[in-house]
C-alpha cells in the first residue's frame, strides 16, 4: 500500500518526499509500539522496553513536527487534530524518564559538590533497573534512603534522600500514568491514525514545494534566537541565570521560557531538514546547540526540583542549605548551557556567512 | 636628615633608590598615622579616619614588601624583625574594613539573587557611617534587622539579618582590637622603627643591584602562577570552585591557597617594580590580574561567612536554603575571578612574547 502510494506520487517530488517520510516514521512508530508491548510482558525486557519507548517518542515527535511544518500539503483538519494527540502521547511517555534523569543529575551534582566525582553504585540491584526500566516499576524501598548517604556530609546525604524519595514517587506516578495511557481509548485512536499514515498519507496538495515551508521553520527559529539575550549569555560568569535564585517561583520560568521556545523551534527545524534530506545527519553545530538546550532544560528542571524539595515542611537546616547550594549549582549549569548555545550558534552564523 | 642620606648615597643608584623609596613610604606612614590620630578624636572625621587607615596600611605593606624583596641590601636582623610587625599591624587594621566589605558583598548578592539590583538605602543613617568609619564604632541597633528584609523573600531577609548580626559583631570586635593595637607598646615599637626609616635607612650593602632582586620577585610569582590550574580556570563554567561546596570546611581553603599565594607574590612583584620605577603606575594587565585576585579573596571569604552562618544553631530551613544559594553564588564568583585572572595573565604572556 505504501509502495503503491509512492508510485502514485512518484513524479511529484514534494508530495512523495513528505509521504515517504511520514510512512517511514509511522512504520517506526508502529514497530516500536509492538516491541514495547512485547517487552513489557517480559520481566527481563526493561532495557528493550525503555529503548522501544524512546523510539516511539522519537517517531511521535517527528510525525507531529512534520504535520506542523508541512501542514499546507496535508488535510488540515486531520493534521491539526492528530498533532496535539501525538504531543500528549510523547509528553506522557517522557515523564518517567525525565524524573529518572533529573534524580540522576541531582544526585550526581550532590556527589560532585561533596568532592566525590561519581555516584557510588548502590548495594541493592533493583534501583538501577527500576530507575531506567519500564517493565519493572520502581519499588519504594527503604534501602534507597540508606544507600544515599555514603560519603556525603549529613546535609548532602539528607538532601539526597529527600530528593530520591520525592522524585521516585513522581517517577512511580508517571509510570502508572504512562501505563494507563497505553491502555486508553485515546491512545488507541492515536495509534489508529498513525497506522493510516503508515499506508496512506492524506495529502491535499502535491504541487506545493517543501523548501519554502522548511525555510519558514528555519526563519521562525532564527527570529526566536534573535530574541534571546545572547550578548549576556556569551559573557562567561554573567550570573544571569541565578538572578532570581531567591525570588518567587515563577521568576526563573519567565527567564527560561524563550530558551525553551528556541529548543522547540530548533527541533522543528531539524525535523524539517530530515524530511528534505531524507536522512537524520546533523550538522555538528546544530547538534551542539541542541545538546546545550537539552542541558538547559534538564538543569532548569533539576534546579526547580531542588527548590521545591527545600519547601518540604520540617526539614533540617543542613538539608535546606545543601538544597540551596544544589539549586544554585543547577542554575549555573543553566547559565553554562546558555553560554554553550551562544558559542555553538555564533560559530554557525560566522561559518555560514 | 633624609636629604643628607640621599646625598651620601647619591652616586650609588641601587642604595639611593631603595633608601628614597623607604624614606617616602615611611614618611607616608607617619603622615597617615598623624592624620588618623587627629581624625579619631574628631567625631565628624569618619571618612578621613578611614582614608588615613587605608594609607597607613598601604605604606606598611610597601615597606614590608621592600624589606623582604631587597633584604640583601639591608641590615638582615633589623629587617627580618620589622617585617612581621608591619604585617601584624596592617593585618589588624584591615580586619574591620574586611568585615564591612564582606557584609556589603553578601547583602548585595542577596539582593541580586532576589532580582533586585541594588541594596535599598536603610532608613537609619548611622549604618552607612558606622560601617565605613573608624571614628564611630557601629551600634548594634535593632534597626539593622528591620531594614534588611525590605523587598526580600523571608529566607533571604532572615539570612541578611543573620549575616548582618554576625558580621557587625565581628566588625565591632575588629574595631576594638584595632583601637587596642594603636595604644599598644607593640605598635609604638613599630612606629619608632618606621620613624628611623623616614630618616636613615640601615643599608648594609650599597653596591648590590636592585634589578636581580626584583627579577627574583617576578620569577617567584611566575613559578607560583605556573602551579595554578590555569587550564581549568580558562574554561568557563568548569564548576571547579564549588567542587567541595558541600564537603568539610577545610576543602575550599586548600583549593584557594595557591591563588592567595599568587596574590601575595603579585603584590611583592608590584611593589618591587615601584621601587625600580620610582612611581606606582601599573600595567593594565597586572592591574586586572590583581583585581581578579582581590575579588577571589573577598568572594572566598564571603562564601565561607555564608557557610559559617548556616551552621548557626536553630535557624529556619528557609534561612539555611538562602545561605546555601548565597554560598554557591560566592563560590561561583571565586570561579569567575579565576577565569578573569587567567584571561588577564594569558593576555600579558602573549603580548610580552
Amino acid at each position: 500500500m505504501a509502495q503503491q502510494h509512492r508510485e502514485m506520487t512518484g513524479t511529484d517530488t514534494a508530495g512523495a518526499l513528505l509521504a515517504a517520510h511520514l510512512n517511514a516514521q509511522a512504520t517506526e512508530f508502529l514497530r516500536s509500539l509492538r516491541l514495547h508491548r512485547e517487552s513489557t510482558t517480559d520481566a527481563q525486557g526493561a532495557e528493550e522496553s525503555l529503548e522501544a519507548a524512546r523510539a516511539l517518542r522519537r517517531a511521535a515527535r517527528r510525525i507531529g513536527a512534520t504535520l506542523h511544518t508541512f501542514r499546507p500539503l496535508l488535510d488540515p483538519e486531520w493534521a491539526s487534530s492528530l498533532r496535539p494527540e501525538l504531543a500528549w502521547l510523547s509528553g506522557t511517555l517522557a515523564q518517567e524518564h525525565a524524573y529518572a534523569t533529573r534524580l540522576d543529575r541531582l544526585l550526581e551534582s550532590l556527589h560532585r559538590l561533596s568532592g566525590q566525582p561519581t555516584v557510588p553504585v548502590p548495594a541493592v540491584g533493583n534501583r538501577a533497573a527500576g530507575r531506567h526500566g519500564w517493565a519493572q516499576p520502581p519499588v519504594q524501598s527503604t534501602e534507597t534512603e540508606t544507600s544515599a548517604p555514603r560519603g556525603l556530609t549529613v546535609g548532602a546525604a539528607k538532601a539526597a534522600a529527600l530528593l530520591e524519595r520525592q522524585l521516585t514517587l513522581a517517577k512511580t506516578r508517571a509510570h502508572s500514568t504512562a501505563l494507563q495511557a497505553f491502555g486508553s481509548s485515546r491512545f488507541h485512536a492515536v495509534a489508529d491514525n498513525v497506522a493510516v499514515l503508515a499506508s496512506e498519507v492524506p495529502l491535499t496538495s502535491t504541487s506545493e514545494d517543501l523548501k519554502p515551508l522548511a525555510a519558514q521553520a528555519e526563519s521562525d527559529l532564527t527570529e526566536a534566537v534573535s530574541a534571546l539575550p545572547l550578548g549576556q549569555a556569551g559573557h562567561p560568569y554573567n550570573a544571569g541565570a541565578l538572578v532570581h535564585g531567591l525570588a518567587s517561583d515563577t521568576a526563573p520560568d519567565a527567564q527560561d521560557a524563550p530558551w525553551l521556545k528556541v529548543r522547540s523551534l530548533l527541533r522543528l527545524h531539524r525535523y524539517a531538514e530530515e524530511v528534505l534530506l531524507g536522512h537524520a545527519t546533523l550538522e555538528p553545530r546544530i547538534a551542539d546547540a541542541s545538546h546545550a538546550l537539552n542541558v538547559h532544560r534538564e538543569a532548569a528542571a533539576a534546579a526547580a526540583a531542588a527548590a521545591q524539595a527545600a519547601r518540604t515542611p520540617r526539614i533540617a537546616p543542613a538539608t535546606a542549605y545543601a538544597l540551596g547550594v544544589l539549586h544554585a549549582d543547577q542554575r549555573h549549569e543553566v547559565e553554562a548551557a546558555r553560554f554553550a548555545f551562544q558559542q555553538a550558534w555564533l560559530h554557525e552564523a560566522v561559518s555560514t556567512r
